[in-house]
């Protein structure tokens, strides 16, 4: 297998949410985890589409060659320093200009104790 | 990518279960969390399947271009105002008039504290 | 879409564990969630895989159609009312003889409250 | 179905962590749930990639004909006796001589009571 067939451009999660509240030692959070396993860096570009607002777009991050990057969608921004807020639903769109893997997880403590949630991305090439 | 192009028109999720019970501040649910991409409105058509009956027909939901929704099935109700009862297996078949991507999450919290599943629904086109 | 177009014969779960405690109300299980919306019956043939032992064959179970099965793993029996033993590690390959969609799920109460995982079954057809 | 036909020889998994932390029972781990229904035995070699230093290549595991292997990540080791640290975020590629089945599985009890997640790997064939 070549390397630079692992994977794909475009990416989607339609359920995300960045529960507002922690308990314990854990902070709520979502992770976008990319593997780039070929010779090139990735650009990413993260779109946010929302239930009752125009998308938020051009939410940027990066994985290098032969490296992956568990991107905390939280700490994501545009170049005008907006991010996603917080207890809002949304999904993801994730766009790269090489082919990568993405899964996505949830880890949430809003109630004592931790919850878990995975799914690969859906492949939308 | 042409953004018509992401997803497909049918999603199915056999494992769909709405709790009866919840603790703490979280309530028990089911959502399917739908992305549309594209620029037109999807009507969305759902049909719940059970272990001892006929199936539920023509429960209906909608997703604005550009917008996801999260929609809680146990509020889902058809023309006759029927609905999903609680406490019960049964599963889903998703249909858009367009393509959208469908994802399906349970939050449980019928034992103290909190679990999450979730998976992507499958494709069914 | 034809309904019956929708799954696929021959799915796998790689996976399994059936838990051999539980604590509160819910006891620890796994099913395997089948749905068949097409116009024959499904007639499920489940092997279980194990680590150190000869594959355990000839689990039986149905699945009207249009109808769901929520197919609790513990209680598959073969001819021989031979089971899969609690605390193992094993691996489910489900055959049908129409299309059909099998998604997989863990409740675990091992420890108190509730943990839960779900994933769609791989596809082998 | 020939038997041979099942799954493919290249999985990727990119969420991968192993927690540091236990509380109860139970040890946090992650699992590569691979099954082998063919009639070769599958020798499995995992690369681990990280986000700040080069791949760790060469971890390896197998799989004999028609059984499952649930492998601990945590105990994998390569001819240097090294292996994937605790508490760091990486990810998996998965290479199989023969065709293979991977489901990824994270059980996680860093905080009380128990989370899990899984998903089937992506499959890069």
């Amino acid at each position: 297998m070549a390397s630079e067939k692992a994977g794909g451009k475009v990416w989607i999660v339609p359920d995300c949410f960045l529960p507002a509240h922690s308990t314990g030692n854990l902070k709520s959070h979502e992770s976008a985890c990319v593997l780039n396993i070929g010779k090139k860096p990735a650009r990413l570009k993260f779109t946010a589409y929302f239930e009752n607002r125009e998308p938020l777009e051009g939410l940027q991050a990066a994985c290098p060659p032969r490296r992956t990057n568990h991107i905390r969608i939280g700490s994501l921004k545009n170049r005008r320093r907006e991010a996603i807020p917080l207890g809002t639903p949304f999904a993801l769109k994730i766009e790269s200009n090489v082919k990568v893997v993405v899964q996505h997880t949830r880890l949430d403590t809003s109630q004592p104790a931790l919850a878990l949630m995975t799914t690969m991305a859906y492949l939308a090439d």
